[in-house]
C-alpha cells in the first residue's frame, strides 16, 4: 500500500498529479491519502502527526510524505528511510524525524536518482512519487546508505500539532504517558480527562486518547479548536492532580 | 461496490484510514466516497440524504455510513441491515431509517464481532470497516438477526437537509410528490420550479429535482444558502398555487 | 487512466457519482481526480488550465471534464475530442478550445448516445462518465464527427485563471513565452521572477514557472491572492525590463 501525506491542501491539482504517477509507475497498488492538509509548512508539528499515524499500517507500507518549505533548495536532501519494515520517502526535513526516534532499527539513503524533468517547486511530483513507485514495486532504494539525521526535537511535543474539521486540537503527546487524572492547562483553559465525546455533556471540553493514542483536546458537538482559542503551535501543560 | 457516507469532513485522515481497512481487507473492491460531508452530527438529516442517493447504486452494494455522534456508548448498537438487496454497515441512530421504511425488504442484524482493538471514537475505522469489507467479502452479516428499529420521523423531510459547495440546498423532500405549479415557501422567499439553471437568469432562484429526485432550491450562478439565508434544519412550505 | 476535471467542489457527492460510473462501467481503469475546484462556472479560465495540465498524460488518457454553467440546455453540445492521441469529454463550450489549439492533430464528434435517464443537470454522470468509460474501454466515439468549434480566446490569457490552496496565483501565460527579466504587473504590484519559493526571503512575492509551465504568481510561505489582491480574472501585465 502507498499512503500520501502532505499540506498541499484538498482542493487542487497537486494529489491527483502524485496519484497519476503513482497509478502508472505502480500499478496495481492500492494509494490512501492519509493527510492532504498537514501543518502547512512545518515538518515539526507533521512529524508527530506521521509517528502516530504510521502505527496503523504493516510493515511494506510505503509512505510517500511531502511537507517542504525548502523545496528545489539544497537546504534539504530527497531521503529514503525504512524503520521497521516501513518506507518512507520525502525531504530530509524532520517530517521523519520521529518516525526514526521511536524505531527499533532505521536506515537512510540519499536519493541519487533523478528524473528527465525535475521541476523546481514540485519535488513531490517528479522526484518523491517515482521514487515510492520503485519502493513499492520492490525495488531498491535508488541511493546511497548514510547516516539518519539528528533534530534537536522532544520526544513528545506538549503543543497542539493539528485542528480537525471539527475543530478537534491533536496534540504532540502520547497519552500513554499522561495520567487519567491529569489536568491539561491550554489557553488558560483546565480540561480534564474523559474516554469518548459521548460521555460527556454536550458543549463540555476535555481530553481524550485518540484513536492513534494522541492527546486530544476536544468539546462534545462543537469546535474546541474555536471556543478555546488554540491553533496549531499552542502550548499544552500537564499537571498532575494534587 | 463499497460505498462511503461520513460526516468527517473532506480533510483530516479520517477516511483515508477507512479506505485503508477497505483496501486491506477487501482487496481489488472499488471503494467510492459519496458524502465525507453528510450534516455533521445529524443521523436524521443524513437518512433521507442517504435514502435518496443510494438508489443510484445496484444491489450487492455496500454502504459503511458514519455519522455518529453517539461513538463508543452503549445507546446506540453497531447495525447491519440489508434493504432490496444493498448492504448497510453503520450505527443504529437512525441513519439507514429512511432507506428501511422505503425498502421492499428489509433485515437488521446486530453486530457481534468485535476487533482486537476497539478505540473508544473511532467506531468507522476499527469496528465498521472491517464488517463493511467483510460484506464485500461476500459473507454472511457477523452478528445476530434482530427487528429493525422504528424512528418517529416522516416519510419525507420538509427542512433542508444538505447545503453543496455551489449553495444550492438539498431538501428532504421527493419531487416526483410535489406538482410543479406548486411555490416553495423558505426562509421568507417564494420559490417557484424551473426545470435546471441555464433556462432560468443568471441569480433567479428556483426550485427543482436534483439528479436524485430530491426537491433542491438554486439560484443561478449564485449561492441559494447565502442569498435566500437557509441551512440544515430550515423548513421549507409548499403551497399549491391556487 | 481516466482524469478528472470538474467545479463540483471537493466537498459533496457529485464528484463520487461520477466515479462509480467508472468503476462500474471501465472496471480495473485507474480514476484519478485531477482538479475539483476549476474555475467555477468558467469555461475560458478553465481551458488554460486544462491545457496545461493535461500535458502530463500520456496518449491514450480519457479527459472527463465538466465545467458546465450550460447544463440542460441546448446552448452547448455533448462533444468528444481527441487530440494527439488524448481523449476529451464534456460540454462543448470552450473547455477544450485551448487543447485543440495546441495540438498538432484534432478530430471532434457529437455525441449521439444517450442514456435510458439523463436528468436534466447532472450530464457529467449521467451523459459524460459513461462516455468516456466507452473510450476507456478502447470503444469508438458514439456518435459523428464533426467540424471542432472556434472559440475567440488568446492563446496565453493574461490574466489568474486559478488559486490554488497555498494562496498562489496561476495565470493563463506559458511561462517559456515570457523572458525570466520581465517585470510582471498584477493589482498594483510589481512581481520579480525566481525560480522557486526557497531562495526568496519569507513574505518575498515573486513570479515563477510552475510545475506545469504556467506563469504563476507567488509569495514565500503566504497567500499571493491575498496579500496582492488578486483573484480569477485580475489582468496580469508583462513588461520588459528597460
Amino acid at each position: 500500500m502507498l499512503v500520501l501525506m502532505t499540506d498541499f491542501g484538498v482542493a487542487g491539482p497537486y494529489v491527483g498529479q502524485m496519484k497519476a504517477v503513482l497509478f502508472r509507475e505502480a500499478p496495481g497498488i492500492p494509494v490512501v491519502e492519509l493527510f492532504s492538509d498537514a501543518p502547512r509548512c512545518n515538518p515539526r508539528a507533521s512529524a508527530y502527526l506521521l509517528a502516530a499515524y504510521a502505527e496503523d499500517f504493516v510493515p511494506g507500507t510505503v509512505f510517500l510524505a511531502v511537507v517542504d518549505p525548502g523545496v528545489g533548495t539544497d537546504a534539504r536532501r530527497p531521503l529514503v528511510m525504512e524503520a521497521d519494515g516501513r518506507w518512507f520517502v520525502g525531504p530530509d526535513n524532520g517530517l521523519f524525524a520521529i518516525v526514526a526516534r521511536r524505531a527499533v532499527a532505521c536506515r537512510c539513503w540519499d536519493i541519487n536518482w533523478r528524473p528527465s524533468r525535475l521541476s523546481a517547486s514540485f519535488h513531490g511530483r517528479d522526484l518523491f512519487a517515482p521514487v515510492a513507485a520503485m519502493l513499492a514495486r520492490g525495488e531498491e532504494p535508488p541511493g546511497q546508505l548514510r547516516a539518519c539525521s539528528n533534530f534537536a526535537w522532544p520526544d513528545d511535543l506538549a503543543e497542539v500539532v493539528y485542528v480537525d474539521s471539527f475543530g478537534n486540537a491533536m496534540t504532540g503527546l502520547r497519552a500513554d504517558l499522561i495520567a487519567h487524572d491529569a489536568v491539561l492547562v491550554v489557553a488558560g483553559h483546565e480540561l480534564r480527562y474523559a474516554t469518548t465525546f459521548g460521555v460527556v455533556g454536550v458543549g463540555d471540553a476535555f481530553w481524550y486518547e485518540n484513536g492513534n493514542g494522541l492527546v486530544e483536546l476536544a468539546i462534545n458537538q462543537a469546535s474546541a479548536a474555536e471556543r478555546l482559542g488554540v491553533t496549531i503551535g499552542t502550548p499544552v501543560h500537564v499537571q498532575a492532580l494534587s
